[in-house]
């Protein structure tokens, strides 16, 4: 089957407020989707895998500051600062993750390494010294260090939440068809700020942050990660299209909209189907996003 | 509502060789299983709550070295003991899990903590903190060693593959509904004798071997945890009951024999739905089990 290849990313969510935001800023993070859209495209538009067009856009988004995943984590209530990743490939269900990890500079690539191995989650050192092993690039507490972010560990150690949680609980994703038909999807992301150390949120969570199927989807989810697990949400969608017969829109938005929304699981998520369908729903006031589909024009979008 | 109370229990699933198995040994299974029968049946018996339930026949089984979880963990590649528990409750999807953690007698303790805190799954340390600060009960290396599992990992380091895999990557758990139709889900192992160090299988993974809720059912599973995780074993069959209509019997028996079997899934799982009905899939040759039902006799089992 040769198809029309879909792309979508996204940056974050939650109630990204205009107030803070300045015209600099925005165009900023507009330029850091189109990047990441761009890395992912490279990769679909000369037939490549949707595996790996998530992985390099996910790489572009992690090497981007501004969003809460590889540089630019942000930190825990320790000041330290915890990563977790994880990537799906929905030809044979192989799945690859990460959690509580500091020093590769790409956590998606070292839960790619795990999707190869027979395990599915590798946790702290162990999986850092895979990355050592396979020689992926490291970066030191200076690469990792962001101004702002040790700003938002402070106001929120002081109680002060008004920093835009979408960059204090961000994560960022990537699903993708490519011209084979085949999903993947991936997820990356420096946790909460000021979490407990330890804290595993849904990122490398399959089923609950991450999940993809050929049979039905590829989800990457962004929000409160403690209600994404208990609902499964990535989960959650596939099931709805494979036993309720709903088409990819009706599940995603019912998952977000209607068990999560209620209870408290604030976020959204990036979903796409085998027949380049997308759908990026959230319940919140915006998510940092972006959707390339073949033969049509990038977009770009932070809110509603 | 006051219903019929009902619990089922797994002490793990495998190719448990009769060839290996002397009348004496045979015994002190069905002896752990009773046990943590009676320390189940002891909460619901008195309008106890499911939660509570799950969680002390699970102490029973961990506190039996017999099996794969609490004493008796077995050992990984680099000859130490990591532990992950969950417990999960149906009322309200809470949910407490904990991943690679050595010290605390009781990991499914050190879960039903984490269920009562904001994060669902915490690894490591920091939950190895949770424990003592609450003042539960610790062991050392001497508590936990068993010679058996020392050999297992000998053996498995030699190539020689022959232990019980139900033992060398056992698991224990059980599923509950108490007098007040509420449902509740407990796991516990000490993974795979040889294991990757960091390596998180499906006993904490909310969804994969762990997941309850009031609406469906509540699910323990146990066997290859990867596959249970790319499958979302546990929270596919409540998928199923609610999108296609299945009953428990239906789903759980489906996701054993279609979904996991297929794929390299060997192991089973014990499920239970609000109206007392229980189901105990799997397709290998035996898994360590047991159930009673109020007004009945309690059975255990190990082969079919």
């Amino acid at each position: 089957m040769s198809g029309r290849w879909a792309l979508a990313i996204h940056g974050g969510a939650g109630t990204i407020l205009r107030s803070k935001m300045t015209p600099d800023k925005e165009a900023a993070y507009h330029d850091g989707l189109r990047r990441a859209l761009a890395a992912g495209v490279t990769v679909l538009r000369n037939g490549g895998a949707a595996l790996d067009a998530v992985t390099e856009a996910v790489v572009a988004l992690e090497d981007e500051p501004l969003f809460n995943a590889g540089r630019g984590a942000v930190y825990t209530s320790a000041g330290e600062q915890e990563m977790d990743a994880a990537v799906m490939d929905g030809r044979n269900r192989q799945a690859g993750a990460v959690a509580g990890i500091f020093g590769p500079r790409n956590p998606v690539r070292v839960a790619r390494l795990v999707l190869d191995r027979p395990q599915v989650l590798i946790a702290g050192a162990p999986a850092v010294d895979l990355a050592r092993q396979a020689g992926l690039p490291f970066g030191d507490r200076a690469y990792f260090h962001t101004e702002a972010r040790w700003t938002a560990l402070q106001e929120t150690l002081a109680g002060r939440t008004d920093d835009d949680p979408a960059r204090r609980h961000g994560t960022v994703g990537a699903v993708a068809v490519d011209a084979h038909g085949n999903l993947a999807a991936a997820t990356s992301t420096g946790g909460m700020t000021g979490k407990a150390p330890g804290r595993i949120g849904d990122t490398p969570i399959i089923g609950g942050g991450t999940f993809a199927d050929n049979a039905t989807c590829a989800v990457s989810g962004t929000g409160h990660g403690e209600v994404f697990i208990r609902w499964t949400a990535a989960a959650e969608i596939a099931a709805r299209m494979r036993h309720a017969g709903q088409t990819l829109d009706q599940a995603a938005t019912a998952v977000v909209m209607e068990d999560l929304a209620p209870n408290d699981g604030t976020g959204g998520l990036v979903a796409v189907d085998r027949h380049g369908n997308i759908a990026m729903p959230f319940n919140c006031e915006g998510m940092y996003r972006g959707m390339v589909r073949q033969g049509e024009e990038a977009k770009t979008l932070i809110y509603r």
